[in-house]
């Protein structure tokens, strides 16, 4: 910590993205002049170290946001619901990293790749979108800059972390038990709180988060909805099937997509995507190099590959989008709004 | 085996796919008057039980297709490509479950529940289509019967057991390396022959088969070009992305379809799929129902679920298809045509 720099907040401090943030935080060096570290009472008096000093974690209450310019949320949404407010009445910039406030029109989601000219429009929340939309849309908008964009099918390969530090357990333990050849019980996967649970060890579930009426899932949802908000796209047609895989980290997607303008090629796309920002192009099928999740882990990159045209549609290609779903997706994305405003001068140092 | 039926040759009888051929086999109950076990000269002289007897295998030869009447190959391309000619000229119908001759015009490529009528146009080699073509077609086919069919985009969820039993054991031991904290090399996958070798347990590899020139891998290609052969559409607009997850047996398949009619309803097609033959129906949403690998293993069906209309277009839909690659995929779907060539009077025992 230094004199100059922000008060930043982390709620959710002791959890898989909370910790991921703090990680980030410190190796982006963000500039920090006080650190406060709020959780739920449970976890509240446990010590973290942040740059080699000790920060005791503190119960998150609205009070504690007084004095803070960043508050970073990743503590569930309903913690989100009650005290992002509070952050923002007490003149913090509140960045959510859950579904709480994503599709409320008053508050900006935002890839900052994409589009952090939302950032402008900021009513002290900022929210922070799904992990497998993120990486998606940071993999298409520099194609819908270049040639338009009209149509998304997306089918995704997810890890476990995604759904918390629980279920990576829960998949280490049933590994562990399947090749042992012992028992096992299933019980956090594919949700939590939802009624039945299933293996996944060895297995892909195709539900995550619980069904909606019109037989997608909330997570097909978040990634259909929010892609159309952070593009500014109302009218893109976009479709997701979403899948958990026995994958602790690297959520991997598989796109078809169809631009509005003809005659684009294979080598287009692939140039375009090599200069974009954020993105990694890893597409050399002849020396089978394509992006993987057991390469993406502790990368803040979006890694792009199996690039190719369509052989109907002259507007259609496929390609193979891989990120950690736990930094892109999450932690990063987050500390990336935080370095953004700090860059476009929206959050100034109390 | 009885003093009635049929003089039928498993060639390949030591490998996965030639195991699960014998027990497909006896729990059919197939009509056997004489089994000939072939090989190649490595593993002859092995003893194999089938239904309580114990057969000898032996090496493949030219002359060991003398009075058989079926020969079911799965010994590689290589080994169908030089035998099963020799097994035809001797009177044998040879239904050959490699890729050698499923793209010969003069070659039926069938899916006894889409073109059994195409059996009858055999030359004495039939070609068993590829595992994830086999299971998409079967769940295709009774709604292009009904509606009509524009385009299929498909993205699979591909088991190990697809590359063979080293592929396996490859996944086993490397699943168990990363449990114990051990260091481990991969050798096998994604495909053996192939430049590079990557780690398949706890990742997700997008390559299955090798490259061709157009960026799209041999797999994916096999999907496009036997489902427009099989389903005698070679307008149909197909495209596919294989990917090899670390799962043992069966495959997933996540589609996007476009059917001709408009006005079709999800109901409609699960109504279809209900009472289409080999199809099961897991598609309850509420109740957490839809197909997963792990409980597909050992069955003979092919399972769907997850049906939805797409938001935008009206005539698209969504759903998801998983079966046993080793036995719908393989040594079901040869041994079903065994069974059809039998019931439609086209195969007599000399």
């Amino acid at each position: 910590m230094s004199n100059q720099g922000f008060h930043v907040a982390v709620v959710g401090a002791t959890g898989a993205v909370g910790q991921q943030m703090l990680e980030t935080l410190a190796n982006r060096d963000f500039p920090i002049r006080e650190l406060t570290l709020l959780s739920s009472a449970r976890s509240a008096g446990k010590a973290i170290l942040f740059k080699g000093e000790e920060v005791i974690v503190q119960e998150a209450k609205p009070e504690s946001f007084e004095g803070v310019d960043i508050a970073l949320f990743s503590a569930g949404g309903s913690i989100s619901k009650e005290l992002a407010p509070e952050a923002a009445k007490r003149g913090a910039i509140a960045i959510d990293n859950t579904s709480a406030f994503r599709m409320d029109p008053e508050v900006p989601l935002v890839v900052p790749e994409v589009n952090k000219e939302d950032l402008r429009q900021h009513k002290g929340i900022i929210a922070n979108p799904n992990c497998s939309t993120i990486q998606m849309v940071a993999a298409l908008e520099p194609l819908r800059q270049a040639y338009g964009l009209k149509k998304v099918v997306v089918s995704t390969y997810q890890a476990v972390s995604g759904a918390g530090a629980k279920a990576v357990q829960e998949l280490n333990d049933q590994t562990k038990a399947i090749v042992e050849g012992k028992e096992f019980q299933p019980e956090i996967l594919p949700v939590g709180s939802d009624k039945k649970h299933y293996q996944i060890a060895f297995n892909a579930i195709p539900q995550i988060d619980k069904f909606e009426e019109n037989g997608f899932t909330f997570e097909e949802m978040k990634m259909i909805n929010e892609t159309k908000k952070i593009m500014h796209m109302p009218e893109l047609k976009v479709a997701a099937t979403c899948v958990r895989l026995p994958i602790a980290t690297g959520h991997s997607e598989s796109l078809y997509f169809e631009v509005e303008a003809t005659g684009v090629t294979t080598t287009d796309i692939q140039a375009k995507l090599k200069d974009a920002p954020g993105i990694v192009l890893e597409d050399n099928p002849s020396e089978q190099v394509y992006p993987m999740p057991a390469n993406c882990v502790g990368k803040i990159d979006v890694f792009v590959g199996r690039i190719r045209k369509d052989l109907d549609e002259d507007t259609g290609f496929h390609m193979w989008v891989v990120s950690d779903n736990l930094l892109k997706g999450a932690a990063w994305n987050s500390v990336q709004i935080a370095e953004t405003l700090v860059e476009m001068g929206l959050v100034e140092a109390k």
